[in-house]
């Protein structure tokens, strides 16, 4: 199955001059999400104890994974979401930062971690969530995307770790 | 099984005086998220042609029941987050208001539509989204969440409609 052909292209989002790449399509298509989802689960099986979801997106493919493999599922959230004690960092965006947080008591020394989320750009919201991870004395066992924008530095920034993308696109970054 | 067990209370979240129920516990045990899904999938199957899921938390039940029952996932997401043409509804905050949306080409007319969210209060999201859903053709075939805190009003605001909660808390109004 070629998942690309799943996924729309809107221009002009969220500003003009920017090609977004839609995964709204993918899921609504079950047997292309259900793809998504066997890739990853493939991949990954017996080799993680836990799965980290970034805000938002990632809660769509990290939840039916951590249910397909049977692992729990960690979120980690935009700032003042999550309830109980958490840790924090924050890391910069085009404009300004933003910051990441995750419960304190959601991970243990030596747990292997994979990070999810929908699309891997820059790599800011992943490397932070990673920095997390080890902040809470566990161990990042890689990171699953759906969709790979090349050229914006994400693989380079996330270099530590290995990389699972399912769908890859070469973008231009001379806006 | 329990699921109840799964749900841990924080207090004084998101402000002093409210008893925060964070699904968050249930998440990081798979049995109980696998028991979710099963009884939301059993409840469901062959009766719906689409599920919607509600921003941010509703994602990771609705992600994993798509998967599940192999029928489209469509989201319904805050101001500004969706990338295609959308139809949107203001709805009632405690204070102020806020904009839901859906894309606009994501239902068509007669679609049995299941919306699915993590937690029943007021409803008024839940609501918001039933009426997108009505706005765009498409018939509500019911809503699934995971908690339901009653005496809230949510129940009576969505009165029209059939209603799966997983597990029940009588909320104190008097704060």
């Amino acid at each position: 199955m070629n998942l690309k052909e799943y996924i729309r292209d809107v221009p002009d989002f969220p500003r003009k001059g920017i090609l977004f790449r839609d995964i709204t399509s993918l899921l609504e298509q079950p047997e292309a999400f259900r793809e998504v989802i066997r890739e990853m689960s493939t991949k990954w099986r017996d080799k993680i104890d836990v799965i980290t979801a970034l805000d938002a997106r990632g809660f769509i493919f990290g939840g039916a994974l951590s249910v397909e493999l049977g692992v729990p599922l960690v979120l980690a959230r935009k700032k003042g979401k999550l309830p109980g004690k958490t840790v924090s960092v924050s890391y910069g965006l085009e404009y300004g930062t933003d910051t990441l947080e995750m419960h304190a008591d959601s991970l243990t020394s030596g747990m292997r971690v994979l990070v999810v989320d929908d699309l891997l750009a820059t790599g800011g919201t992943a490397s932070a969530a990673c920095s997390l991870i080890e902040k809470l004395g566990a161990e990042v066992a890689g990171c699953a995307f759906v969709i790979e924008l090349e050229g914006l530095g994400g693989r380079e920034n996330l270099s530590k770790y290995q990389i699972q993308s399912l769908v890859r696109y070469t973008e231009e970054t001379n806006e």
